[in-house]
């Protein structure tokens, strides 16, 4: 019996993880010399489980077209030191004070403070050390728009930004609340599929229906991050659940009940899922992935 | 009678510190949006009183070859954002603890750590934002090589590395100190050099003497600071004084003592105003600079 769609999609996550861990072992600096507590701690942050999820939609995406997978996944593991840098500040005791992040003690939990603003700092700049080398395309230009839009996915009118609307609790209705996440993680997800267009040069109408698969699945990404904050098992999540009621924080859960909140997710499910037909058989496992990517417990 | 020549310096990194300001502020993103406490932050860091020495090396060097003078201002912008997340960072209770910068508050007594840490990321950001624009050079391999060169220059290999090791203590001997500066500060003062380096396509013998006068300024410029630091006054120089000793620090002035410290400051002035000698007298602006630079009381 062949395995099930949800179980092939299961596996191409688990090995496009693999991959991305691999490489990233390869692209980050070394542990040597006596600044090495540094290094460490940038390996501890971005070489943990992690679902990769954005790498993954990154090579899905990539194989709708003709690409050298090698500069999309040296690509993703830019977007990868970004996302990993953004949980290491976010954790911090004056931001989220997390003491727990994918069931490991938070970076500056295992360290101290110091080390863990540090870490996220270095991998800031180990995301545009790595796009920036030759290695990762031979056209300048390219290497240019992969870091050019990474950092404005990423700096105070992205992600940056999405985290100050977060920590200013600037989100009193559900228009407030979805530019938050816009910005938080919506521009992040928007650029993992941005590299498989930048490197394919690809234009409309295949552009915009992978812009707009991202917006429908980073935004559905979030409120089933909310459900799950509600209702969450934290020895599934390896974090704290049931921060943002805590926080007295609004999010699309309190803002709009479980079971609406439910419903909007499997509308953008299906919305998503229809921006993609017009890649026909190509699209079937990014298809498929919706339904993985949503159904998560953790 | 004609100005002197420490005053025509004076004027000149006056002038600059002008051109960088008025740059930086056209720049910078707006205070505009929901999030605008974030681009305030990062204004509040960046456009506040400095001497923008980097730039005005970085500008003073161009003048040695046939460079557009706007790429290059643009590019000490980014350099000037780096300089002061960097700044920023160090300043965080978790680091240096800092109460004042400059005679004013520090980003995170002004407004609150999250935000500085925030604001600093995104002034991160924000000078590969300026770098990795075409506005910047026209020419894509020279954007990706500044902006790789600044990358290399800031992260686990460069600043961050050095503050790594501040924050360590790793220096029990003066070569330990030494790669401690080296990496800390010196790596974006050799940067400021880089610029016309990169932007002209300098080659050796000018680049090796360039980037020699950027090795030994930086490294008479942190003796200084360990001077100012030993014996300076707080009024002046806008922060706390005796910083290093209260903290059981070791630096250049309590390992060679105040004297020979002295004397190691003006034997690097007079070898880098040597590394000099062979631009003629196109570098009497800069090697003028040379004392202007180390005698400053702040």
């Amino acid at each position: 019996m062949p395995p099930s769609v949800h179980e092939r999609v299961r596996q191409r996550v688990a090995e496009v993880a693999d991959l991305v861990t691999v490489a990233l072992d390869e692209l980050l600096p070394r542990v040597e010399g006596p600044e090495s507590r540094l290094t460490e701690a940038m390996r501890y942050a971005a070489l943990g489980p992690g679902k990769r999820l954005r790498p993954f939609f990154a090579l899905e995406a990539s194989r709708f077209f003709e690409v050298d997978e090698r500069a999309v996944l040296r690509a993703a593991c830019a977007l990868e030191c970004v996302h990993a840098y953004s949980l290491v500040h976010d954790d911090l005791p004056c931001m989220d004070d997390d003491d727990m992040r994918r069931g490991r003690p938070t970076l500056h939990r295992a360290y101290d403070e110091a080390t863990a603003v540090l870490a996220g700092d270095a991998l800031q700049t180990a995301a545009f050390d790595i796009l920036l080398d030759p290695e990762t395309h031979d056209d300048a230009e390219i290497r240019c728009e992969l870091a050019a839009r990474l950092s404005l996915s990423s700096g105070a009118r992205g992600m940056a930004g999405g985290q100050m609307l977060d920590l200013m609790g600037v989100r009193d209705d559900l228009g407030g609340v979805a530019r938050m996440q816009r910005l938080k993680t919506g521009a992040l997800f928007s650029y993992a599929f941005e590299i498989p267009i930048i490197i394919a040069r690809v234009g409309d109408p295949y552009r915009a229906a992978l812009m707009n698969f991202a917006h429908d699945i980073g935004l559905a990404y979030q409120i089933v991050d909310d459900l799950l904050d509600a209702e969450g098992d934290e020895d599934l999540l390896g974090k704290a659940a049931q921060k943002d009621a805590a926080q007295g924080k609004t999010n699309f859960v309190t803002l709009l009940g479980v079971d609406a909140a439910r419903h909007r997710v499997a509308h953008l499910a299906d919305q998503a899922r229809g921006h993609l037909d017009l890649f026909g058989a190509k699209a079937e496992n990014l298809k498929a992935s919706v339904d993985f990517v949503l159904k998560r417990r953790s």
